[in-house]
């Protein structure tokens, strides 16, 4: 466990950083010491802890190239790097808006007039955040700005992929020393996920069914509570009535964006058959014009795959459709290029759901077609998945959009656009099938579930006698 | 798993009932006609479902004599039955009160002009409920209740020990159609209530800790949520200013009620030492006066223990006491009368932390009281627990008991009274430590945790541009 481990820069293809992972007497020690902290970080109350984390902020903003170049060393893009910072940014702030309203407490009336109901909240000591390396740096702070201002403590283990961009994190946290003691991210791979979950009081989890279930389970076994955000297979349903431009160009960056590598990107499109050749045609266009970003991360939009893992599980998923079948337009496979994997966006035709490129999440720029009949067959098509994260319809109506989305089993449904989760963070949302479990991570609900609800019941009347006495008479 | 199981009577001792657990395929079957009957059921609206359950209610008070006859027969207690189908009854009020409001949809503002909000939920298809045989009836239909108002269709298991009553509610509950597509009551013991768990979309578990951490990892292996209740240790705290009298009626009742047979139960009491002597005289005083509900129901109002399990792990907690140095003042250990299990309320002292009966879930009427010399002691021996249910608190000052109350892990605090979050729910609470896992049962988020929460996320804006650009601008 406390081996280094190396790891691969997704350009170069070198082993180029190298991470220490915690002994386990070491992990404890700074669980134990974290907890100490969490004290005084619930104490000093939610404008000091708002405080601490604007000034964060600030020392993170005086040195914000040191942080874009490390996640750009991380993930090998450049303009979705400098869009995920701002995003991290200003979900600090957002949050720092809401918190203080959401925290207050309220007396409650009651129904029975000799008891007084008082209801506080308490945040959990210590939460675990457990990260990927798709958006390293956004997928490791989404669930740990609410948990801070809820007043917990966090301990966070980002990906051993992508792990570069936390040191200058830490070099701002280390400028906040009130913040630090409730705050840190450790270094390490699956054994030190393992072991964190074992330390914390509740555990959020970004990643993949597979480990998404041991963290499940082993939550269960602890009786702590567990968020998982896991995979996807996000369809777009595009009906005969469709604006078609606006269609294509939306559905190409909902599967394009980050190369694919997002678990809220669009892997199935189901297109109205009267419009499927007009549609195919002007998708495989507008694909054609995008740019891998190589030999510099200014290029062009399509940045490397940066695990080789999935790398692998692109092209054998291309593989696959292509033998049972399938058509390639454009792109077609996950190429070397001085070190770094790449794939250009490829658009598949003449695919059914025997194939994994519509079954099983592919993680890369690939948008797989198929045509429909009748909007119910659309609607089956969708809901053949194991997954029920987000989706998005094109129609011209507004009303059927949202009929048809009331139908099909995800817990985000984008109308005329794809991926708007991605920036409105509002609608509270669960995730369906094995796209997750445990409460919404966005809306309110995102900071409530770090409050566990405390109820004092006040017995305001004068008599000596118990409430039973009363019931009984 | 289709063996017939026999049922014991608890006064008698006599195996005087049959229950017969459904065969794998049946219960298969069984969830499946539940899934097709949700269909109507959620489509009916929430009009048409309070109308079903206040014509179910109908048909039970018409017959309520065989209701009440069953559950004798399950518990061998009289008045603290008909205290529990009371609160079921009301309990169909409530949240038939409640629910239209819970249910209603509302658009949301939001922060980003060209993107509409609007939140939906969609109630989780089949709910799946197991419960125990302290409060059969009420145990059985607390979270049953909200999840069918919430549109849910729903599958219990009561406990094998305490089966009688099932059939008075499947007899008025086959006078209702629409509900008893989306209702059924299985037999069975662990085995039906394991086969039961891989077959629904959410369980709700009442019962012990050991079964809850199974029903929570099979939950987790899933991919299902686990609403989990688990035991209790309730401690209660008696200041020296508090009102002796009303103190010791209120932990005397909060004790012995339905035998000890409850989670929410007192079972360990820390008085002021200043008041030590005084406060147990007059609780050994009190409690010699309640008699034993022998030789028929209406003797007395001690009922006999119900579980011949639970019988002897009472006894098991006396004489470690005992062996250790403890002194019972009245009562004192699990007797046989007429085939049933009985014990005395029983008083206890000089107990400590080295003891079960201190720190293990005893489930009878039994107190024993530690003195203490300072707030914080108490709270520190309160806190020394693995359960954290609720505890009650007994002080003059009211501002005191608060201040107490929120340094105790527990999710609900009476003060200056016991128990009573069994007559007031509308107070949100979690289970702290292993007392149990996910969201409050009581409160709007009872009824709330029933559905998922859908966001539709509306580009209303009509350039033909996806939100990348924009955000790009």
């Amino acid at each position: 466990m406390t081996k280094p481990i190396e790891v691969r820069n997704p350009r170069t293809g070198k082993f180029d950083y190298v991470i220490i992972p915690p002994p386990p007497k070491l992990l404890s020690q700074q669980c134990h010491r974290l907890r100490r902290g969490q004290i005084p970080w619930q104490e000093m109350g939610i404008e000091g802890r708002i405080e601490a984390l604007q000034q964060w902020k600030q020392a993170l903003l005086s040195d914000r190239k040191q942080l874009t170049d490390a996640l750009v060393n991380d993930t090998g893009r450049l303009s979705t790097s400098m869009l995920e910072i701002d995003s991290f940014l200003s979900s600090i702030d957002r949050w720092c808006n809401l918190a203080p309203q959401l925290l207050q407490e309220t007396a409650k009336n009651t129904t029975i007039p000799f008891i007084a109901l008082q209801q506080s909240a308490v945040p959990y000591t210590l939460v675990g955040v457990i990260s990927p390396w798709n958006f390293p740096l956004l997928l490791s702070t989404i669930d740990t700005i609410p948990a801070l201002l809820a007043g917990c403590a966090v301990i966070v283990k980002p990906s051993e992929i992508t792990p570069r961009f936390v040191a200058p994190l830490m070099t701002a946290l280390n400028t906040v020393p009130k913040l630090r003691d409730a705050l840190n991210f450790v270094e390490g791979a699956g054994q030190t996920g393992a072991a964190l979950i074992e330390d914390v009081d509740l555990i959020c989890f970004t990643g993949s069914v597979e480990t998404g279930r041991v963290v499940a389970e082993t939550a269960a076994r602890n009786f702590i509570p567990a968020f998982l955000e896991l995979g996807g297979k996000d369809p777009a349903i595009v009906l005969e009535s469709a604006d078609l431009d606006l269609a294509t160009s939306a559905i190409l960056w909902g599967s394009v964006v980050n190369s694919g590598q997002s678990c809220l990107s669009i892997e199935r499109i189901y297109v109205a058959e009267s419009i499927f050749a007009e549609f195919y045609h002007q998708l495989v266009a507008k694909a054609h014009r995008l740019q891998l970003a190589y030999p510099t991360v200014e290029s062009g939009e399509i940045g490397p795959i940066i695990s080789e893992n999935q790398a692998a599980i692109i092209n054998e998923h291309l593989q696959d459709a292509v033998s049972k079948g399938a058509v390639i337009h454009c792109g077609g496979k996950v190429e070397e290029l001085g070190g770094g994997w790449w794939c250009r966006p490829t658009v598949i035709t003449e695919v059914d759901h025997s194939m994994k490129v519509m079954t099983e999440e592919t993680f890369g720029p690939i948008m797989p077609i198929m045509p429909f009949s009748t909007i119910e067959e659309a609607i089956d098509l969708a809901n053949d998945s194991i997954y029920g994260l987000s989706a998005a319809i094109f129609a011209e109506s507004e009303e059927l959009a949202l009929e048809i989305g009331m139908q099909i089993d995800v817990g985000a449904i984008s109308i005329n656009d794809a991926g708007l989760t991605a920036i409105m963070h509002e609608g509270e949302k669960n995730a369906f099938k094995f796209s997750g479990l445990g409460g919404s991570r966005m809306g309110a609900a995102g900071l409530k579930r770090f409050l566990r609800k405390k109820a004092f019941l006040i017995k305001t009347n004068t008599s000596k006698d118990p409430w039973w006495f009363h019931d009984q008479e």
